[in-house]
């Protein structure tokens, strides 16, 4: 089909990817062999390649302590990354933009693929696929159990295609490779660092959220606007049988503050959601706990909404706050927007995923199953500026859910995403053409 | 006994009174039948009398509603009150001093006996001893309910024997007669119109408490300091089902700072109390609370304990009144202090109570067992100019606890109040001419 | 137009009607006055009246005290009741239902009116129209603020077109004067009694609601299923100063529950809400607060969002009352479904609106803006017999939102609602004889 | 002084032990090491040594995990732990008695030390004496923080003087080393084995606490009653954006307990105190709590206020947990009594003290600081009995306070203690020879 040839060995090249990422995952903002290793790649096809500060900005939200990322990076470079590349990421600045151009005149395409792990302990047992072939986490307690390493190996596979068939690319291709998805915390920084600036059409996706092989979801709506909150009260120990009154407990102010947080109002304008995900706090039992530290989100369906939940709940943490004598700090450590899919693109995607190879069913669009997203950012940011954006969802048979520790995918998947994607871009040189 | 002649009707006519002030009870700062009545008497024996704010300074705490005390003050015409000092009162300034000189020198002595009733509806249950002889209340909802009656029939029966034996009075003898001693209101009004200013040696006493007829009390201590709070928090009401966003919710407001003021911690130097008394919130089942008035107390067994508390009240509504986007205002609404009984002047009451008839058994000091008494404020003050100060327990037989509907007192204990307290003025004579 | 001939002074009448109504308002389960009048008029008219228990069953929800129902029917009496009708009506099942048969077979047809009034005191302000023509309530506290003496009314007034016009009737009508819709109380006992059982269309609707004069909706949705609960937490006072430990603090478990019955997690499955409207707990500022008593209500949009916040809090009353010692009782004291209007009846609706005098804008659906009906009870059961049912709303000018103390309609709409009534009962017969 | 001979040696030998204890520290349960080391010196020295289930019943508070057990069992072999001891204290039973008997009847005379350390990570800095001297802790995160090292070298030094002087011990002498002070935890298993059951005299005593080398409090008061509650609920866990409602929130139940339990109210017979020292909850921000976890103390100035805080807090938790439909467990993990020293002991321990070198100042009783000890297990199990029995403070310099990272003593305190308990002995002989 299409203008694009696919090599033999393209399915089988992005599947060795998969795996390799998988062996070696790596938490948001420490994606240095990732991230590396992809620079050199698209190098190696004759990319113009750009990491570290050139593509995220100097404010990103939810990094990880210094000693995290400086271990991190001892690994990577222990574990095959390339350490010029790396050398551009010190302090975490992993993110990767790939840029193509074509001889002939046309717009700018971008494609978004995130790269970051979680924190998960990936499972032992044998049955599980990765275990089974040798291919299971290697940096114990992290996994990647979101896709992620399926998105990140897919952008190379497409890298790869695109490269093959210079002569077929008409204007600019961009493929982004953004860190720390988890938490919402990379695109913000990668928007703000400029790399959808000049963006015409562009194209995120996620693989699974429920969606079975062979399903094509061309655009998605519904993503619920986002913050995710690190609340710290601090207050004064004391000796709980000796001297209460010497201390300001900060665990009441906490405890208060869940309730009211959690007992803030609906909206009548739309869907709201907030959550104190984790509370950790106090030294001893005999304490007078000096220091509560909650992980909170709050969510809304429109920015009206989320503005609305997240006021409310600086209020509350404040408020709390001062009625123990305590100090509050927060810090907001991941975003995202709300973000609707262009229906004219959607149209291009479900046309070229309609003659897929193995689709079976295409869905025009369809609301967001899983919350939230920071591709959104970068949606709206192309759709200000008068571009076309949409997400789309291509449907694997999962061995569990996303975040579950035996969570894995059928690789079958990936072929469909580089015809449909592909296919997208055909459908789009068609358009600017009948435009002119 | 004594050198004090005691006329025959003297109990008789105690009892007179104090049946007529149960008949017509009034509520603090709008006893102006009450006052109005004890200043006329006053100044039928030959009293100096001195009323409103000449007693009374403008602050005062916990005033009534403008309406109430004027529907009061018309009550009080109606029912046998003297205009002429009634006048004198308006606005509810019903504080009663009369003085008494002797020819010839020595200290100033005073008394001080509170006037006001309570908002409590009398039982109609014939068995009850005001009902069946007929001078239960006649201002329906409002009863003496803790012996004030009988305080201020005490007073006025001292007040005439003092002035049929002018001849034994050295010096000057004060009688005080407090309005809004319940909510511990008056007493600062009164002490810092300088009735106090001038005295010696101080008696402050109290009916019943748990004591049986025939034991008397010389002098108290462990008076718990206190402040009477009323806080209203105010938001903004809204359709609940329509628009719960608009409204700030009042209700959540102070439902958080009666959790949180309840868990203020406790004091290790001392016993501290803290109570919620009651909340009245909202106007409709479907509308988001507007407004929550919540009364308060705070109470501490000494002035740090009792300051923490109380600090720590005002944080925790303001927190609460943050945290909710509502406002608050509060007021003090009543206050008392900690008060410690003078040794010397234990030893005088003791002395005399010893011989007074009917007495079986004289405990010097005790612990007061119901809280908090705004005396306090006159004793201390005694205290701080070099004065003496004590606090007597009279016990006389109940027929039901304090602030009970069924309240009822044995009036055989005048005779002993008026003995003690002649034979104490006897006492006092001889400690200061023994320290000529 | 129509088939229907329409007396010249019909719309006099029921401006004289709702007058009336308004004179003498009165609250859900006490309408002796208003219900009897109602009877009497249907009766005079030919129509076959059922009253009382006939009519309303045995079990009801949200009774006023048996000393406000038996007060309501002595005013009632002195204000023109009908006594014959009144004795049915003994304990407050004050409901009416009028029923006219035709000559002819045809379908049953049902409208449904509710009758009751507020407890708002209605403005004395001479610019407000009902005390400036003098028909301003003179049953003090309550008031018509919602528009049912209108309805009420327009009842009337449609029965008595139906009763001039027999031969125009086929098969029969039933005019519906329902009790207690405020609270949602009163129509759930109607469906129980029997009142919609052979019910084949069936027509409620409201006036105002934000919609201008001239414009009807046809059918409404969106009604939020809601229960009100009256809950009580019963504990044991005691001298907060003397022996707090002595107490069960009634309070704590009222504002533990009201934090944590906000704090209920909002549904995936659709709009939720929940709201603790008032609060009234505690008998003094001293003593622990012994009983607490809140006014709740929860809705949700559908059935299983409303059985889940509904279950959730009565968890949180149980738990709340567990916690401190408390003792708790609760009742449902109103309860409205969820419903949606059918689409059949809504086209006659809007169609028979469409060319009524007046109507400048038909809407044939739209949201019910304000929360609950529990007409909702009387529409579902005669949806799930296989009848059509809808709601419709005409709107009048409003002096002021609904439920204010200045709320007043402008009696215009009167003739809207009649001619959409009878032109829908035109269309109903143009069906059925299609049908046929 | 004295009948008892102190080789020149003995101070040298003690601080040698406890710089030994000092840097191997084993915390409560796992005192393999320490509690061999002791079986086997005393074994050395004569004494009928008893060890693991002999002397610690089988059911015991707050016991580590397994895992922890397992592996601290290890570390003591490879430290110089005595394998015979070591294998009969298997799964933490790390108490030891040593008993020796005089040739002469008399009293049966108890010492009681303690053994454990705390989980604190002992400070680097090169002024902290341990650390210059080279017996900071080899166990990282394990630290002698509060003086047990110091007193189980006392007691293997007093144990060594009288085994030394074995002709002037009448009756008998036990020595008693208790495993799992900290969280009192260890008293009440040896009381249940027996260990003090044939005791006529007990002695307890501990080092520091605020008071200055050379100052000795002969006995102590004013222990309150504890109970150490460690409390978890379990509820579900769900994706907090997309099904919020499949989720029983674990964190909300334990923010309402907290909140509650802090606000327990007072108690007139005494002090009371609460406190949750520590929370735990949730695994993610985006996720609604599945557990949350408590470590709570409750206090009491006597068992009747006890056991009101203790029970009251039960019901808060079990209210809380039915709140949120979430399931509590809590285990009672650590417990000590109130317990008042004995005045005729005191007086013993008094005169003894007064006479002993290096003694300023004699103390005969004080309020113990810290709050709790479970000494008064074995002090309250021998007073009902009919013995004696006190508790002694041993002032000696710190270096910072008791638990801090930087704690140390003044060794010249460990002839002070040896004298005063060998004066003690003698006091004791004197005593009961007077009474024969």
């Amino acid at each position: 089909m299409g203008k694009f040839t696919i090599a033999s060995n393209s399915l089988e090249q992005m599947i060795t990817w998969r795996r390799d990422f998988h062996r070696f995952p790596e938490v948001g903002w420490t994606e240095f062999r990732t991230a590396s290793i992809i620079a050199h790649e698209l190098d190696q096809l004759g990319f113009e390649v750009q990491v570290g500060k050139d593509v995220v900005s100097e404010e990103r939200m939810g990094v990880p302590s210094e000693e995290r990322i400086a271990a991190c990076y001892e690994k990577a470079k222990g574990n095959g990354g390339y350490k010029a590349y790396m050398e551009k990421m010190v302090g975490g600045y992993t993110g990767v933009v790939g840029t193509i151009n074509g001889k002939r005149k046309g717009p700018t395409i971008a494609f978004r693929f995130d790269m970051d792990a979680l924190d998960i302990l990936e499972t032992l047992e044998s049955s599980h696929f990765p275990q089974e072939i040798g291919f299971r986490s290697e940096n114990e307690g992290v996994m990647h159990a979101c896709g992620h390493d399926a998105h990140s190996a897919v952008g190379l596979g497409l890298a790869t295609i695109l490269a093959n068939n210079l002569d077929q690319i008409e204007g600019t291709i961009k493929i982004i490779f953004q860190p720390a998805e988890e938490g919402v915390r990379g695109a913000k920084s990668m928007v703000e660092a400029g790399v959808v600036d000049d963006v015409d059409y562009f194209l995120g996706m996620h693989v699974g959220t429920g969606a079975p092989l062979g399903t094509v979801v061309a655009g998605t709506d519904g993503f619920l606007a986002t913050t995710k909150i690190d609340a710290t009260f601090k207050g004064i120990a004391a000796h709980a049988g000796a001297e209460p009154e010497k201390g300001r407990n900060a665990l009441l102010a906490a405890a208060s503050a869940i309730l009211s947080l959690h007992a803030i109002p609906r909206h009548s304008a739309g869907t709201s959601r907030i959550n104190v995900g984790t509370c950790k706090a106090g030294d001893g039992r005999n304490i007078v706990p000096a220091h509560a530290f909650l992980q909170l989100e709050t969510r809304g369906e429109n920015s009206e909404v989320h503005s609305y939940v997240h006021q409310q709940a600086i209020s509350v943490l404040e408020g709390a706050a001062l009625m123990y004598g305590t100090e509050l700090s927060y810090k907001i450590v991941g975003a995202a927007k709300t973000a609707t899919s262009s229906e004219k693109l959607i149209e291009m995607v479900a046309h070229s995923a309609k003659i897929a190879n193995g689709v079976e069913e295409v869905i025009p669009r369809s609301k967001f199953a899983a919350g939230s997203e920071d591709a959104t950012y970068m949606m709206s940011h192309v759709q200000q500026q008068g571009g076309l954006a949409t997400y789309a969802i291509f449907g694997t048979t999962l061995a569990a859910g996303h975040h579950h520790e035996k969570f894995d995918i059928d690789e079958a998947v990936f072929s469909i995403i580089v015809d449909t994607w592909l296919g997208t871009i055909e459908e789009i040189y068609k358009e600017e053409s009948r435009e002119i």
